[in-house]
């Protein structure tokens, strides 16, 4: 089964603490609402978003942006283009 | 007697919270406002919207997105594209 | 005398709930604020709707759209697109 | 001394409750602040405008659309398309 | 020193209620907050507004629209085109 | 060092009140919230702004409009087009 | 390990307020909420963007404006084009 976001939307893992930290990008404590990262697991059916973002990037995005789900266990988050900040290039 | 969406918008039968779970995809009960599962049963006139939703799709879409209709004993929702966030592929 | 909607405008006939039953569509009864049916009396001058909708149809559209006047002793509403639904084919 | 409207407006005189009445259309009592009846003056200077409401057409628009201005003793308003919801045609 | 207002706004000098009555629109008295009258000094550099406005015609304006400047002693108002309700021609 | 405002933006030098009267626009006493006047130091990267407006320019803003800044000691602000009202010509 | 900004935004180091005071652009002391001076380290994919601003240039934005991120230690902000006022050029 899997979840093909609409339009400019794309599908996150969000990444843990630790994951955040290992890439040397740290959220500040003091700004629990600032922008989170997640791992991209599927890309909007947007030609232009497809172009920009691919499977396995990572993203950084503003933390209320995103509507939640629970796949197999894990926190997905649908975030639309207009949250989504930058890209994570390694 | 058939209902056809007018525009950017779908008709979908709600999915029962047992068949959202069966298809692994839990929303999770903290999250009581968070998205849910709807089967399309028509497709609204806007012809990119028929490219890319068809009917039996079952899509995922933000909760308090819809008006609610009722037609033979079903709930039934009118949805509205920008409140539907991927489509669900098996 | 006629009426002739302007723009994306339609005039439609309130259904009475009998009628709106009769036809197996059941509006919830907690949710007197919900989609009504209308019977189309006339279309607004844009072409594109007038493609999509014709009088005599029956459309679902939401409660607090549109705005009343009595033509004959009969309740008429004059219903913008935005507030349209679906439309209901027999 | 006449009046152009610019752009998308219309001048109206409103017409007298019973005049409304003569028409065999009624605004209910309980709706005052329902739609009220116009009798177009001069079209604004959209062309798209001009070719759909003519001089000494009757119209319907929403009650608070409009800004009341007074000529000879006549109780005028300038009413924006957008609060146009019909062309009353006899 | 002249004033060249930009993109689609106009100059005006507000005129007197004299002034306005002399020309038989009376402004009602309930209504102070409705639209005045301003002869037009300058229109601003939109070409499509230059068409349609001209140095010298009187226009009724919605009260509240314009920002207030004084020049040598005369009241002035910069009124943006949405605010400009219709062109008086004598 | 040079300021380039971007895209619909200028900067500006707002003038001191004496100099606001000595070209006879006055700005009424009772109208501390009305437009400054002020001399344009740099016009943005907006190719049909720099058609309209020039370096040396006086131009006439809303008062809320434009973000101060302190360069060399003197009062800039960066206005954008939207709050430019007028360009005064001498 | 780079970050690259989506669309129109970009990504700044925010300077320190002495090095904001050596390039003799000051932010004066009541102004703590006025605009604030960032050094670009990457630009958004828009490429309109890409002409007019480029890694290293020094940008001038509003100070509610931007996204904090920490990177390496450093204080990074993503920036949308909408908040940045100017381009710092020497």
């Amino acid at each position: 089964m899997t979840i093909q976001p609409l339009d400019d939307r794309v599908l996150v893992k969000v990444l843990e603490e630790e994951e955040q930290r290992s890439g040397h990008i740290i959220i500040p404590d003091v700004a629990k609402e600032k922008p989170r990262i997640g791992q991209v697991l599927a890309v909007g059916t947007d030609e232009d978003l497809q172009e920009k973002i691919k499977v396995n990037d990572k993203i950084l995005f503003a933390k209320y942006g995103g509507e939640e789900i629970k796949l197999n266990g894990e926190d997905l988050l649908v975030v639309q283009r207009s949250d989504i900040l930058a890209i994570i290039k390694e």
